[in-house]
């Protein structure tokens, strides 16, 4: 026995009572140590007061438009978004070349990478309208890695989503400190992920008792989200409509368990 | 820029405007050859009209009270489902030993399983109000395996949803014949489809080109949606309310896709 309702009656009705509502951005700076970072701000002003807080963390490019679009589409969600900076002010590396030699020097200083990916934390639990115990973070490939290792260090975060991040960890013991709840959104024929990386990645949550979800999107490869990956899967990373999609939609499930 | 509405300050109306829905469901007798079948159909009547058909498949104690409740919570969701009877009418094996020996013939003999589904399928194809362009298949420990063997078998499927169901085929070469959308949720801890028959799945539906989803749930066993396999994960099956929820709740948006 199920009660149903019949709204589709009165769009009428619902039209009259719809608030427009505005996303509000802004740049924030703000230091690690002695190193200026450049975060973008955003929430939407339909949703009054206290709300969730989510980190979005970039990919090997640093901060730009793509993360920002992102983080605009959390915002619109009903989350307070902050998309933090990693490499400092001014350094977004505009070549694989270059962007590769940044990512990996954080990748291979995890210390820093969690020192960088925790003062943006920082900002967020400073800001007026993030609610302390709903937190969460998601990250796009190098962010992927990064939103894990912040789960790594002990982080009092409710969850991480990674979509297309490298799962692998230097310090797997490390995993016993993971506090939040983890998804791993995964390209299957991701050729940067490979299968025995994600095999240790779930042995070390297994070992670590995370609470911890993969799910592997058939025929999707690298940057299966970025809409400016192009359509090649044979170069290992192209945008995949299907598999952006689904894993979009397979964060709001998510969040909407963290954040009951 | 978002349009929000404020459903909140209207439930007096929205109660005036519900309606009462019913589940109708019946007992359905059909046959294999000259074997004879017992089905449970059900619908719930708040919907009018044709709308998706949806074939239940059951675990391997044979269709019994966890499968139509299954098939009634399927029913509420506002399709017409079938649960099928691949046993034949009174095999109900209620031990393990006799449980394994009936799943075992269907197992090893994969025409005539595809050939017991394949009656079902035309029951619910059959009936008046399944929308024959939009048809799935669910299917719980042996009823995964069968879906996977109905969709290998060509069957025009919109889509299958395994529930910790066995993953192997004796003719991987068959997943090219698979014109439905595959969602297989596993259970990571799994000890009967353990990280090589998931692999070797995962393998089979690349070389078949099939558009195919695999969730893993940390922690989870096998059996982990049924609510009557206990808490001990040590014997190797054993309920698990996390990842059957999350497991439920990715279904639905993959019938939302499946049947838009």
């Amino acid at each position: 026995m199920l009660m149903r309702t019949g709204l589709l009656l009165i769009p009428a009705l619902l039209a009259t009572l719809s608030v427009r509502a505005e996303l509000v951005s802004k740049t924030v700076e703000y230091k690690q140590g002695d190193t200026v970072l450049e975060g973008y701000s955003v929430y939407d002003n339909a949703t009054q007061g206290k709300r969730p807080g989510v980190l979005v963390v970039h990919q090997w490019q640093g901060l730009g438009a793509y993360e920002k679009k992102r983080a605009e589409m959390v915002a619109g969600l009903g989350y307070n978004v902050l998309a933090v900076d990693i490499y400092g002010k001014g350094i977004r590396p505009d070549n694989p070349r270059d962007a590769g030699a940044e990512a990996g020097k954080f990748k291979d200083n995890r210390p820093l990478l969690r020192a960088r990916v925790r003062a943006g934390l920082d900002v967020l639990t400073r800001h007026e309208l993030t609610d302390l115990k709903r937190i969460a973070a998601i990250g796009y490939c190098f962010g992927g890695t990064t939103v894990l290792e912040l789960a790594r260090s002990g982080a009092d975060l409710a969850g991480v989503v990674s979509f297309h991040g490298g799962l692998s960890s230097p310090t797997p013991g490390d995993a016993k400190n993971i506090k939040a709840k983890v998804l791993a959104l995964h390209g299957a024929d991701d050729p940067f992920v490979p299968a025995a990386e994600v095999a240790a990645f779930e042995d070390e949550m297994r070992q670590g008792r995370v609470d911890w979800q993969l799910i592997a999107y058939g025929g999707a490869v690298h940057s299966f989200t970025h809409w400016d990956a192009g359509s090649d899967s044979s170069r290992g990373a192209a945008y995949n409509e299907r598999a952006d999609k689904r894993s979009w939609e397979a964060m709001k499930p998510f969040f909407a368990e963290l954040f009951k």
